[in-house]
């Protein structure tokens, strides 16, 4: 499992082999079942996740109780309520796993050890904030100008995986629209 | 002017005295006037750009001619269209000033220099980064979860300044209702 963590961080930094090593024990390998929570929402958020394998999804229970689907995180993917990770702050969203679900996960104490100890790590978190702050741009983006419809057809294409993997009614949620519309969108 | 760059970056990060004089002309200094574009779209994006003084919209001009507001920039926040920046594309989107604006701009180019020689540029732009993700984070979360009135509020409370010195129609663009919706919102 290790090397995937290291093929993982190689895709952006070469590391040598020694490098790796003294990089690899800030991580920790952990498995959960589906519908284990790794953030349940009130706790302290002290981890941040690289999805190995399986599926999550980073939602936020709103006051009517009704469940809004901020993200899925699959393989390759890191996803934290980053808000409260970052502060250090009581968690506003809740991270559940869809699938079983393997991860490294990274404390926060291990994340500023890296960043000060090692810049190649430092350029490796500028790099993945970046790419999050753009997708994030581009889903407010979507938000503001596409319809319904089109958001269904971007995900379809951006993600194909996810629709085979995700249930209907995450779906749904994540695209902002109730069950009956996305069944209509699916048979447009 | 150059007093304004440092104390924005030692927020973040104390410099010495020698750091900043060797950090400063990686930055220059641009002057521009209401309704000039920093960014036009489909035009190389080299910059990003720290505002000084003035106000800033990031728009995206859908096929059928609608401007959408992605987001302000007023003092102190950092502004481009970041997907373009760090892929170095052609824009997708304009920056355009509302009011007159001065800025200090970064090219890409240093940006990566700074990143490369300045651990604590590195470290400033991390933690930078992570901001507009977790800022990024929390507009999806209230397009998924507010209605527009919510969306009014919670801008109103947390930037006052911009109701006074935003036009209502680009308002209302920013929070996707129409002209009238906002004067109902507003008269609420």
């Amino acid at each position: 499992m290790k090397e995937k963590l290291r093929a993982h961080i190689e895709n952006l930094i070469p590391l040598t082999d020694a490098e790796f090593l003294h990089i690899l024990p800030h991580f920790s390998f952990e498995k959960y079942n589906k519908n284990d929570f790794l953030i349940q929402e009130g706790e302290h958020v002290t981890n941040c996740y690289l999805v190995v394998s399986g599926l999550l999804k980073l939602v936020y229970d709103d006051k009517n109780g009704k469940q809004h689907i901020i993200s899925f995180a699959m393989e390759d993917w890191w996803e934290s309520d980053f808000s409260a990770y970052f502060s250090q702050k009581r968690a506003k969203m809740s991270l559940q796993c869809i699938e079983n679900t393997v991860v490294f996960s990274l404390s926060f104490e291990n994340y500023k050890k890296l960043s000060a100890e090692f810049p190649k790590m430092k350029q490796f978190f500028l790099e993945k904030s970046n790419s999050g702050h753009i997708a994030s741009q581009n889903r407010i983006l979507s938000f503001l100008t596409s319809s319904a419809k089109e958001r269904y057809d971007q995900l379809l294409k951006q993600y194909p995986l996810l629709f085979q993997r995700v249930p209907r009614t995450l779906l749904a949620s994540y695209l902002g629209v109730s069950r009956e519309t996305l069944s209509r969108l699916s048979s447009q």
